[in-house]
């Protein structure tokens, strides 16, 4: 929830410096050129976009820059301000009435997945209604994330075999121009850096990526869950007391949820003086 | 759904030039010769061949080119089409009664689901029926493509299986005439072409193109569902402003939603015209 | 439906040709020779018969030949002679009466399948109870189906193994043995051929049988399921015309479906002439 | 049913005497040697039963013999008996009236699942509440049964890991300590048994045993399945000729079925004469 | 239930040990400096947290060493004191009256899981309602579980991944500076320590650990199950002997049964002493 995606752009950095650094305990400053080849680049970069082209559309391709950028931008989901704004909700429905006071709200509100929520609220639905409906816009919401991140996941299975093909590639055309025993050892160690460029994009960038866009798509899910459990309580006129209640037992699963309910506890205050 | 899939060849082009442009710059032009085998490819091809006949039947074989050229195929889902055609029939429906207006925009649909749908309405049934019997024609199509889908999957674990037994045929062979030492690197080579072939078949050709009839699989079906939501809307004669926000909801949660409206909202004022 | 299974012979004699042929290409007449070893073999087949014992019992082992023949068999799916019966079934009972006329070709059917359903038609059974019979007899068909192919789908993936494990004992006792460098390569050939033949049983025998087999299942089911349509239809007194109907939303959906319906036509105007 | 486990020792034996007669082609009886190695040996069992020590707890490890020997024992499933002894319930149930004569062969019956499915209908519990009751109890069996297999599964994973782990280890200090080329291919060979022991342990081992273990806990699935059957037809006071149909269309379906039908036969003449 | 997990310090203690004996068996007291490299400590671990960090968050990467923990922790499951509460309780509930007895347990209990069982059963709950309840209970604590195991799994995947890439850039290094073929064997023994590393980390930590997490959440699962049908038999008031059946028709199904209801019979003994 709190968590801060600086982890990502770290992660990577701390993975080449661990390369770089066995590189310069093994071999010392001028080891590093040895790992720079372009054809190994060529290899592997082009021929993992050629595999993404084929077996993916314009729109995937195009997508997977955001979707790769989405997991190096420092995200601060706001649950702090959502709360805030499922508490007030509870309240001014109670005080302004449902009708009056949620349409003020909506208007106010930025998140579009509580505005439609309140529109369903004030247009009277039942509470099956409300969470068969909102449901449907996770479920939505679950599928196209599941779409996003298959990109990932495929490249992370498409790098290594590159890297394979490229190190067939360079062993073929060692072998085949082989006169000299002596040229054996680095032709060889060529051949490899291509595997090298394969395995290290997989499971430093490829993997890990696909793992961490889960992890996000679930707490989308379960604050997006949470909004419902809000809405049910506003539209069922239980007022913020029990709505409070409530939050407290969705967070209480999750290991923020202390922290949060602190948090909320502060909120509550300062809420009510500015009311 | 607006995808061209020039990108299918685009890719396995790219990854080709990709191959020859690392080929180039590791060992020039003379190179590319050394990757041309006629028993590795004899080996690869003619094996998964023979497997395949082994593990399908003669029709999966058969469509199993069908199968391919479809992904290759320039594809322009009609969507604006279709949008344009469930407007009108909402519309159709309205004016000139349910049963006489849709009867004649039966008879001038070419496409056979909205066809089937059509007399589904016309002949009075409840929503809940047609939607059971349409779903029925999405899971029938969901089938069929997974059957053809599968023989493209097998053929992308085969080939690099194949390449390797060509692999070790080859080895066997260079290690037993094995005379002269100076002889072993070009003979390496050339059995190590094998699983080149195998490799580069499974990752550029049959594992991509069996991602992307999946793909595109998702996308028919998606579109199927639209079909669906607004045949039961003109069955429930809610008009086509009804009809309209339906749609939204659907398209909204794919990427193309929004710019798929735009066009919707066109289509809309040249209809006005048109009618 | 119509598939001739010649196609799994002819897929293993062009597997082994593609082989022979590489084989000569690269290295000629004398080159067959050193593909044949007495160890290799008794490693390859003895090691996976006797995993297979230890994995399985009596009844799986014995039955294993009689999955294998199953595949190789020319199965010509009488279809045609199905629909044929089934036509007649509808019409017997509209014009004998349903008991009657149902009692008398309940005696001439010899598909056990039919026989039954008819049974549960004659004696009066809602259309629910025949569904539910008749489809647990098919849950049935395919778990003992599942059952049979389980153990080639094991013998594909123990095979490569065994192969491996041979393999490894050659290197053992070449490099244990070795005194003469110029006899490293003949030695080293002799341990491959074992994977050799692990990886060649694997993926031209036994990973594309059960794949074959599995499609034989689906078809078996899909045939089976158009059996209970036709039944239940007999059952409702809906008569030959709306019988040749539902069967025709059921063949339409798979690829055989056009010629089929083709030959129905045919056989119904066989059929009148008959009666 | 009526499967002889002795197949399993059998297997491992034929498993082992495959390997023998390898070794012994290839190289003779002094090869035998050098396939025995302590360091090997203790990498192997060693690492293996660490691995287990961590990754299950006391009760499974010491389990894990249990489950294996079961595999290892004849086991005769008593299907006869159990048949012999349902009609036989089904008989004095009409006979000695429903809770006087169950009550006597409840006492005879050393079967536990017979034992308390025969206390429900004594009980006069409803069809739904036996079935309930009777296969929370088969899916009990089936949880205890997949917790025990677990760890052979897990051990089919390790022990090739736990080979590798020890051929690298073989191989670091060969090449380490290497001063002479001709010791080099000695020195290999050791390293490779490790491996030898790691594969051929899990291909001849553990995995075809967790496949057995399966299959065992299927078939008992089945017989209770049967049973189940037979005490509501006892229950619902159908008689032992409606019984045997019912047991009929259940064993139909098993490989086994006819045979063991025909014993039925033999067994009802038997138990007329008895009685 | 009664599992000490010293065994999972013990199993590494004793995978390290085996290791060590292997090598000195093989290799002498001089052996082990061998398997002593610092830059593939930097590889392996350095690039498994780099990719941890990546693929996770800060939560998740701090909760790990918790988890880790957690395995080695002598765990005693307080089975005997948890049917002591539930049996006290259920004769309090009789003896005391619902509402006060229960409330007086409930402050005595320190379990937070019974007490909020005993808060919806003094509050009058349905049966179904607090089935519902505490199941989701139990599936919050199950997805917490499944989440704190995932990254212990996938360290388990991706040590081996760096582990192969820290040998390829040992043997890139190594043939590139080969100067010496003399040089040849120690260089590659360096570059396959980490490989050693890697696969031994996951095989003898991570693997393993991840499967006894998910052997210890299945262990508290059936707690709560079985506290949840104490519960429910104390809200139907039952009665202690009833209660008693209840868990025992629970327990029997474990390994553990046995020995758990032996001492529930003490305990009893010593409860009605007690009271």
């Amino acid at each position: 929830m709190l968590r801060k995606d600086v982890l990502t752009p770290l992660g990577i950095i701390i993975g080449i410096a661990v390369i770089f650094l066995a590189i310069y305990i093994a071999g010392g400053y001028d080891a590093f050129l040895t790992f720079i080849s372009l054809s190994s680049f060529v290899i592997v970069f082009g021929g993992l976009i050629a595999s993404l082209f084929v077996g993916f559309g314009v729109s995937e391709v195009k997508n997977m820059f955001n979707v790769l950028h989405t997991s190096f931008r420092r995200k601060e989901v706001p649950i702090q301000q959502f709360i805030h704004t499922l508490v007030r909700l509870a309240r001014t429905s109670k005080m302004d009435g449902m009708i009056g006071g949620l349409e003020k709200e909506r208007e106010k509100t930025s998140d579009p997945f509580i505005q439609k929520g309140l529109r369903l609220v004030i247009d009277g639905y039942e509470e099956d209604m409300i969470r068969k409906v909102m449901e449907m816009d996770i479920l939505a919401m679950r599928k196209r994330h599941a779409r996003g991140r298959k990109i990932i996941t495929k490249a992370g299975e498409l790098s290594p075999a590159w890297g394979m093909i490229g190190t067939i590639v360079g062993l073929v055309l060692m072998l085949q121009q082989l006169n000299n025993p002596d040229e054996l050892g680095p032709a060889i160690a060529v051949a490899l850096i291509t595997t090298f460029y394969g395995v290290l994009l997989a499971n430093l960038v490829f993997i890990p990526i696909a793992n961490k866009l889960e992890l996000l798509t679930e707490e989308e899910v379960f604050l997006k869950e949470v909004i419902i459990e809000a809405l049910v309580s506003i539209r069922n006129e239980e007022g913020p007391a029990i709505l409070k209640d409530k939050l407290q037992m969705y967070l209480i699963e999750s290991a923020e949820g202390t922290a949060l309910l602190d948090k909320l506890e502060g909120d509550r205050t300062y809420e009510q003086k500015e009311v």
